[in-house]
C-alpha cells in the first residue's frame, strides 16, 4: 500500500525497472470481480526477466514552447510528460496492476486521508466526469442538494446534478465572493439536504472556499448531509485534510495542480459516502459514471488483482503515478505552503502594478490562480496575444457577466514550485511590459 | 476540414512545426459557444515563431518488452508514444485547436463518410463511454432497443442501454456465433425499435458480424431503426462504409486497431441520428457523456474554434492525430486488406496446430484478433506465463460461458502491419512452443 521511496532517482523509471523484475502476466484475463471469483495467485507464477532498462534517465529535453500559466493543464515535469511515452502495457498485467494500485494508494495520502473506508477512484475522462461520479451514485432522483454558487464551475455542477434528477437549491454569492456562513446556516435550517456542494476554487473567479470551518458547521447543523468538493483547481496547491475536515467526497482532475496531462477523472470519497451508495434505493443512473461498476475495479487495483470493467490508461496512470511520487516525496504541508508564498507574491505585484483582482478578500483569493481584472481601455483580445509573443500564456475570463474584463494567471505545480524555472517572474514582467505597450500606467 | 498530407515524413512531427508558424493563443478563453458568440477572428492577430524544433525525429527506442498482441490495448509505433509526451498546450489555444480539429476531420475518412451531417466524437473516457453517448441520447426511457447479443460486450452494451432506461430485448446467439438474419428480420417484425445495436467484433469471442447486409435487412424491414455499431474491436482493421452501408452510430476506442493509447472515446454518428437527439422529448439523461454538450464543442473544434465544455487531453488527442495519419497515409482498404491476410495466416497456423477457434465458421471470425480453444488438459493459466517467458502476451478468456476454455490473441497495427518486426512469427511459434511444453500434440 506504500508508494516506492525514491528520493534520489526518477520514481517512473525505477517503477519500470522494478516491474520488469517483478512477477508479470499472471493470467491475463479482464475479468470483473462480480462475474468470476479471482482464481490467480500470483505468487506461484514463473518469474520473468527481460533485458533490464539503463538506471539512467535520459534528459528529456522539451521544445521550446510559451509558458504555460493557464489555470490548467498546467506546465509538466519531464519525468511526467516522459511517462506518457511508456510502452505499451496489458491494463490487467501484473505490472500495471502493481503501477495502478500504487497510484491510487499514493491519493489516499494526498487527500490525508487514512481510513480504510475512503475510496479512490481514478476514471478515464475530463474532471467534469467527476460531478457525473456524484450525481448518478450519491443523489437518487427527487432529492435535495445545496450548492454553493461561486461562479461558472458550481453552475456547471448544479446543471449536472439536475440532469441526474436531484433538486438543487443555489446559494449563489456576487462574483467574486462566496457564499458566507451564516447564510449557509439558514438554508441548511430551512430544508434538509442529501448533500451540500461547495467548488474549493472556482477557477472561472479564483474564489476559495474555506473548507474547514464550512464542514464543522454543516456536521453541526445538518449532520446526515453529505459534504461534497469540487477540487479540479485545488487538489494539490490548497490544503485538504479529507479525515479530520469530515469531507464525503472530493473530486478533481489530473491536469492542475497535481501536474499529470488531462485525461483523468481522480476522487475520493468517505465511508460514508460510500455506504450512502450502497443505501441507494434505486440503481445508478449512469452506466460509464457507475460506482457499482467502478468500486471493486478500484478495490481491486490497490489489492494488486486484475480486474476489469472499462479500459483504463496504462499511460497517464503511469504518468500520474510519477506525478504522485514526486508530489509525495516531501510533506504536503510543504506544498501548500509554497503554493502560498508564490500566490502572496504574485498577488503583491499584481496589486503593486495597480490591477484588482476579482476575488477582492484576501481571504477568498485562491492559492493557484489569480483572476486579474484588465485596467480600463485594456483589452484581454490585445493583451493575451501580446503576452504570449512574450512566451507566458495566460487564459481569459469565463465567467458570463465579466468575461471580457479580466484575465486569468495560473500558478500551480512546477511554474511555483521549481525556482530554477523563473515562470513567475517573467509572467509578471511580460505582464508589467504588455499592459505599458498597451498605453497603461499605473494610476 | 483535409487533414494535412504528409507521405514522406512523420506527420506529428511536421503538425507541431505547423503549429509553431501558425497563428498562435487568440483569446485564450475556453467558452462554450451555446453560452457565447465567438468574437475572435484570428486572421487579425499577432503572428509568432518560437524556436524551431529540427525536422528529424529522434529515433525513440522503446524499452525492451514483451509484445503485446492481446485484443487492445496494442503495440504502438514509436511516433504515437512520442506524440503522448507533447510539451502542455491549452487546450483553446490555436495550435491545440488546429490538431483537434483535423484528428475529427481525419475520423471522417477512416469511417468513409462524407456526408457533412455526420459527426464525429473524440471525448476523453474509456471505449465504453461510447455505450453512455448512445444510451443517453439517442434512446429515451421507454424506447425498444434490439440488441444483438454475440458475448461479453453486447451483454454490456445491453446493461448500459437499461441503467438510462431503454426496453432491451436481446436476440442472443449461441456462444462462438452471430443471431442470423432470418432471426433478425423475425424480430425487428414483431416489434418497432428505435434502434438496433450490433457488436462488430465482440472482443470476448472473436466473432465478426457482418454490416453491410444486416444494415440493409434494417432499411428494408424497419427504415426508422436507427442502426448502432459497437466497433470497439473493429474500426480500423475491419471494413467500416460508413455511408454506404447507412450506419447511424459506431462507437470506438482508441487503443485497438487504431493504434493510440487507451483514453479516448471515439465515434460517430449519421444525420440521421443526430436529428434523433435533436428531437427528443427530454433532455439527454447524463451529463459528461451529453451530445447537448459536446456536439457544438466539437463542431467548432473541427471549424477551427476555440471551444470548452471539459478539458480534452491534448496529450491523447495529439498522439491520435498522429495515428490517423498514419493510418490515412495509405488508401483504408489496403489496411483492411493487410489485416485480413494476416488474419488468413494467423488462422491456418492455428488449424495447422490442431486448434479451434471459438468463432467456428470461416466466415463469422473476425480479421483482428483470434480466439482459441485450448487443447484438452492445457490451462490457460499455465500456457499464458509460459508464452509471456517467450515474450509474447496473449489474453485470457472473458465469456463466462466458456471463460478457462480459451485464450485471445489480438492482431491488429504495427504488429500486422510491419513485417519488420515479426511479432506474428514470433507469437504462433511461442504458441506451438508453448503448448508443446505443457505436453500438446497434435492429435
Amino acid at each position: 500500500m506504500t508508494p516506492p521511496k525514491t528520493p534520489d532517482a526518477p520514481p517512473a523509471r525505477l517503477s519500470l525497472i522494478s516491474r520488469h523484475l517483478a512477477p508479470v502476466y499472471p493470467i491475463n484475463t479482464p475479468y470483473a470481480v462480480e462475474r468470476l471469483p479471482s482464481t490467480v495467485d500470483t505468487s506461484l507464477l514463473p518469474r520473468i526477466q527481460v533485458r533490464e532498462i539503463t538506471t539512467t534517465t535520459p534528459k528529456m529535453s522539451q521544445p521550446a514552447h510559451p509558458t504555460l500559466l493557464i489555470p490548467g493543464p498546467i506546465e509538466f515535469d519531464d519525468a511526467v510528460l516522459q511517462s506518457m511515452s511508456h510502452f505499451s502495457e496489458s491494463h490487467v498485467s501484473a505490472g500495471f496492476v502493481a503501477t495502478f494500485g500504487e497510484t491510487l494508494s499514493m491519493l489516499r495520502k494526498l487527500f490525508q486521508t487514512t481510513d480504510p473506508a475512503s475510496q479512490p477512484f481514478v476514471l478515464s475522462g475530463s474532471g467534469t466526469l467527476g460531478w457525473d461520479l456524484v450525481a448518478a451514485n450519491l443523489i437518487e432522483a427527487g432529492e435535495d442538494v445545496l450548492v454553493l454558487g461561486t461562479g461558472y464551475f458550481s453552475d456547471g455542477f448544479a446543471d449536472c446534478l439536475r440532469v441526474y434528477g436531484a433538486n438543487v437549491t443555489e446559494l449563489k454569492a456576487p462574483v467574486g465572493t462566496k457564499p458566507t456562513l451564516p447564510e449557509i446556516e439558514k438554508a441548511l435550517s430551512e430544508k434538509k439536504y442529501k448533500a451540500i456542494t461547495v467548488t474549493h476554487v472556482d477557477t472561472s473567479t479564483g474564489v476559495l472556499s474555506e473548507l474547514k470551518n464550512l464542514s464543522a458547521l454543516v456536521h453541526k447543523v445538518s449532520p446526515d448531509t453529505l459534504i461534497i468538493v469540487d477540487g479540479v483547481c485545488s487538489v494539490a496547491c490548497e490544503e485538504i485534510d479529507f479525515d479530520a475536515w469530515g469531507l464525503d467526497g472530493v473530486v478533481t482532475a489530473s491536469q492542475k495542480a497535481i501536474g499529470c496531462p488531462a485525461g483523468l477523472s481522480i476522487s475520493m470519497f468517505s465511508g460514508r459516502a460510500m455506504k450512502a451508495f450502497e443505501n441507494r434505493k434505486s440503481p445508478p443512473s449512469a452506466y460509464f459514471a457507475s460506482m457499482k461498476n467502478w468500486t471493486p475495479i478500484m478495490q481491486n487495483y490497490e489489492a494488486k488483482k486484475p480486474s476489469y470493467f472499462a479500459t483504463p490508461s496504462p499511460q497517464l496512470v503511469h504518468a500520474l503515478h510519477t506525478a504522485l511520487s514526486q508530489i509525495l516525496a516531501k510533506p504536503v504541508a510543504e506544498r501548500f505552503a509554497g503554493h502560498k508564498a508564490a500566490s502572496d507574491k504574485i498577488k503583491a505585484a499584481i496589486g503593486a502594478l495597480g490591477l484588482k483582482q476579482v476575488a477582492a478578500n484576501p481571504d477568498e483569493q485562491a492559492h493557484g490562480m489569480t483572476a486579474i481584472y484588465l485596467p480600463e481601455g485594456v483589452k484581454g483580445a490585445e493583451l493575451l496575444p501580446i503576452l504570449a509573443k512574450k512566451g507566458v500564456v495566460f487564459a481569459g475570463g469565463i465567467h458570463k457577466e465579466i468575461v471580457t474584463k479580466y484575465i486569468r494567471f495560473g500558478h500551480m505545480g512546477v511554474s511555483v514550485l521549481d525556482p530554477t524555472r523563473g515562470d513567475i517572474e517573467r509572467a509578471v514582467k511580460a505582464l508589467e511590459e504588455g499592459l505599458a505597450e498597451l498605453g497603461y500606467t499605473k494610476s
